[in-house]
């Protein structure tokens, strides 16, 4: 089976942003960081940035979230004020078709501003 | 490919219990809580309760927890009770056919009851 | 589809190693344990013994590490030292074609001696 990388930054972040393989796209876990290196203050405010950077990735391989089947997202801080952004912020992105979720809390995230990262897996 | 989302409450979680797509069941992070909405004490009574949910949730699909080929446990706390109760429950459950595994510690999970949320993904 | 758990210790660990499904590989969590039980002290060098670990696998299925699509790495302590180590261990081993990845901090991991957990995901 073929691999496609989507690494638009050619290998500077070490990583890349998506790995496409048959009709499944593996997103790399995305955080609040917008394209100017900024990351907002709260949880709410960072999950939809992050989402907004997964939403970019999905669009480049020409699908939008409704095909995202399958996420992850790990906190930074208190479970309510995380668990209340994802109601919200899913709920409007998602509506009542969101995918399956697993949701934990973890110690830090790779940049001390992080509060959230959002792992997607999207069919293509 | 399609994506069939199964979620039994309707939007009201927030989330579907799985997502199927081809031949894989990908199954939400599931915890210890019963449809009485209550959490038992302890690391192994939530495991058995959380594996109880993944299976009912396999069940409806027609498949059973022989059908896991991946599952990745995120426990609260101590390091040894989480991992003993792992090795007591699925050596129950799986007997010498566990799947692979990945199992980490967490800070917190979406309710403070939760010790466990297991995460697993089958084959139909 | 047929699953094929791959468990050279037939049962004793309490999981499979790996599991093949269709033309996919799911590598249980690996970390930084060799052969003689031993664990060295560091990220970086416990991030090389894992891959190291990780390729043993894909080795035996007849892949190496190109064909890791993705990766989920759970690190213990700080992430600045975390993330480094990455860039130097998975800039050797992978160079500019690094797969979609995820990397979060936990709380501990099975044993105390450990600092990373990788999971990876290959295209067989």
């Amino acid at each position: 089976m073929e691999i496609e990388r989507y690494d638009p930054f050619d290998g500077r972040l070490g990583f890349a942003l998506a790995s496409k393989v048959g009709d499944v796209l593996y997103v790399s876990g995305m955080t609040g960081i917008d394209d100017q290196m900024q990351v907002p203050d709260g949880m709410e405010a960072q999950m939809r940035q992050a989402y907004a950077n997964i939403e970019n990735i999905l669009r480049h391989h020409g699908v939008g979230l409704d095909r995202v089947f399958e996420q992850v997202l790990f906190f930074v801080g208190e479970e309510g004020p995380a668990f209340e952004a994802y109601r919200q912020v899913c709920g409007e992105l998602f509506g009542k078709q969101a995918p399956a979720a697993t949701m934990v809390g973890v110690t830090r995230l790779v940049d001390p501003r992080y509060a959230i990262e959002i792992k997607v897996t999207a069919a293509l």
